[in-house]
């Protein structure tokens, strides 16, 4: 019987096969498929095997009705099989000499019933006795593009350096959706559900000490070990930045919670603190979590807080720049030598030259556009620069020049040394998003950091250049 | 020589007849297309002229070369004409018993120049002296769907109960654009940028006696007589839901302010405590002036706090329950004896039963789901409702099925009497948004308040319910 307990859990994600448990063949929606569909898409290199009582075939595919009959070695186990039969399932696997098992499916100590509560406990004791690691029970387990491991078929193939721990399926899904299409990517994922075996501070010790990860995520419900849990997290960001979004921080949310994952909330001041003293980026929302990573992936350390802020329209002139002071961010106002400078190539009517610069008037005059973002890249009265604009405002037409201003605008501050970013604004209407998305697309293959709309990017960037201030602070 | 000093400002919502002043044949990009194209779009009833000394015809339209060459009466006159020859415009409209101009034109006070401020001051001292009101100058002017007036081609030709004054022409059309895809329509729409003549408290004291008006938008940068708007103001507000957002809030933002309209923005202080006193829902980006639209619109007045949160998604039911409460709103947990009514039809794994009430599995079950909602709806404990759905996880299939459950949900929730409004979380990939499109557009045309993050939803009921709750403890 093989285990790995106390070892690393390098297994887990680098499994040399796998075996789905549970699969059907009469109900293509289940679960089951989710698995399976995935791990193909991802052409998943190692053998894979299907386990069912029953037997049969799924596109070609062999039903194995025992795990004693899949002739060779199998790693790694996803399990679909009832609450009741999860058990039997472990003990199954442990003659297999599985090292891991991911369960997903729910009916645990989360409905709050003595059964589930019982059945749960009894997983527990298993993997203690049987040295197989448990993932779960209720989650998705884990998503590895490195190793082809997927638990959805529409998530990026790439790598990328941000570690996410979620204890929630749904949550998972959410952030990596909403981040996807603004170019972060990810090392490993893991939603774990229930934490009856590995917990929360089993994931964040692995992924503090995985040089694929960067940055750590981490979506929690509830801790398993609150002593253990602040000592990993404590480590962790001392080497990563570490973004955290405690759910259940109200008393609805805890009672979700509650029945969600079993979870013991913990206060909302508990948790303030802790992320302070630590150092954790913490945010309240999953749009707020994105908006974290993607400046953490994207903008390079501005040195201070000082922003020009460049765009088109008076009335988001003037909305942008209330939002980035707001968010505690400086807006200076542009010395009236470099205010000539501009003025000597830039009509006065219709455009603004003082930060915010409103250069909506000559959006048409690309080269203008281009001396401009020149000279105030290289002012040394701003630590890092915004472009915004409204994409409603572009014709089909203009795309391509806008392509081109976008390679101008990088080079420029990169030439100067100045993080940028761009604040999109757009809408949901099928032929508005139709038109953006190529230059959305565009300002991602360019490693720009995208946000959609003023008040998330001073948030996020607040957030973060706070977060750095800390940092530095202490070092 | 026409004037209507004093009397309402009618004329300028339904004139008989417009001129377009310093529309050109050479440029198409030019501004008098825009009005020229919108025009025609909304097919304004009256006879359209267009001027220009240089004579010529734009799309087998005659252009005049002075006003007095017109055979028949003008009303109202755009102007696209240069700052430097808009004082000549008005003494030639005045021969020509034009009641009023609006200029479209920027390079005035806005420019801080002496050149700019004596220009201004000259056309206010020209309405003075000849009678006839102007709008602006530096802005947009007006939109009014009921005498197909507007300076947009793609605005909505339909009108509605919301009003809307506006200092500035981009964050006119951008709250426009925010709200018209979740079925918000306008009444009278004024752009009024610098305020030469027509100010605020002008089109403010109009919409308030507006009977088409029952909602006020307002986006100020600065106002012309402190005194007069406060007053009226608060006439406004007593007897419509009035929402303000306030540009230049900032120290940046007032510097942008100053540039953009010539306005001197005053502070944040005085501002939020002239809200709070006159029960004005106070709002900070365009946003939330979106959601609270929406929601004033569409989310029939709840008579309490307490929300049921129906949804999809046990983390998702976990954040927005967290969301709500800590907005100030309450999420009760459903007694005992409800959950077991719904349990008799409902299995526990997966689902999660307290309020928020998470129906995962049952998603495919649109009796037993409908059946929920009639319960929760009916029961004494709840005001309102949410439900929450993830787009994502809904497959372009399953749509039909989807809008027949909305249906249903809507049905229940009006037989309870109990407001219902819906959490949309979608992405704005093509694929995901040409999927989501007919979906949201079947919950616009059901009146049905859509929001796009648990946030705004949050954030929005609560202004509502709080300018409420003003209102009946004032009466």
């Amino acid at each position: 019987m093989s285990n790995f307990k106390g070892e690393s859990l390098q297994p887990l994600f680098y499994p040399t096969s796998i075996a789905l448990a549970g699969v059907t063949v009469d109900n293509p929606q289940h679960w089951t498929r989710t698995f399976l569909d995935s791990l193909r898409e991802f052409q998943f290199e190692g053998p894979l095997y299907l386990v069912n009582p029953k037997g049969g075939e799924i596109s070609g595919i062999k039903i194995y009705r025992r795990f004693a009959d899949i002739p060779q070695n199998v790693d790694y186990v996803i399990s679909t099989v009832p609450a009741k039969a999860a058990s039997g399932l472990i003990e199954e696997c442990a003659h297999k000499g599985v090292k891991a098992v991911h369960f997903c499916t729910a009916g645990f100590s989360e409905t709050g019933e003595e059964e589930g509560v019982r059945l749960e406990a009894q997983l527990a004791d298993l993997s203690r006795r049987t040295g197989i690691r448990i993932i779960g029970p209720n989650c998705m387990g884990i998503y590895c593009p490195g190793s082809r491991m997927s638990f959805n078929t529409d998530f990026p193939k790439e790598s990328g350096p941000v570690g996410f721990i979620s204890q929630s399926g749904g949550n998972t899904s959410g952030l990596i959706r909403r981040v996807m299409s603004r170019g972060v990517r990810f090392s490993k994922v893991i939603s774990y559900g229930n934490a009856c075996d590995l917990n929360e501070s089993d994931f964040l010790e692995y992924l503090a000490a995985d040089s694929e990860t960067k940055i750590i995520g981490l979506y929690i419900e509830g801790v398993k070990d609150g002593g253990r849990f602040r000592q990993t997290l404590h480590k962790a960001a001392e080497e990563k930045a570490v973004v955290l979004l405690k759910g259940g921080i109200t008393e609805g949310g805890a009672r979700a919670a509650a029945s969600h994952t079993g979870s013991l909330a913990g206060s909302e001041v508990i948790w303030d603190s802790l992320c302070k003293q630590l150092g954790i980026i913490q945010v309240h929302s999953l749009e707020e979590f994105a908006d974290s990573l993607v400046t953490l992936r994207f903008m390079s350390d501005p040195r201070g807080r000082r922003v020009a802020l460049i765009g088109a329209g008076g009335g988001s002139s003037v909305l942008i720049a209330d939002e980035f002071e707001r968010s505690g961010l400086s807006v200076p106002p542009l010395p009236q030598e470099i205010r000539n400078w501009i003025r000597e190539f830039t009509p006065l009517a219709g455009n603004i030259l003082r930060n915010p610069i409103d250069y909506s008037q000559n959006m048409t005059e690309p080269e203008n556009l281009l001396r401009t973002v020149r000279i105030i890249s290289q002012w040394e009265g701003i630590d890092f620069l915004i472009w915004f604009l409204d994409l409603a405002w572009i014709q089909l037409n203009e795309m391509d020049r806008m392509r081109k201003i976008i390679d101008g605008i990088l080079a420029e501050s990169r030439a100067a040394l100045k993080p940028i970013a761009i604040v999109v604004q757009t809408d949901i209407s099928p032929e508005q998003v139709k038109k953006d998305y190529s230059f959305l697309q565009k300002c991602v293959s360019s490693e720009l950091p995208i946000y959609y709309s003023f008040t998330s990017a001073a948030n996020a960037i607040n957030l973060v250049l706070s977060h750095n201030e800390r940092r530095l602070g202490k070092a």
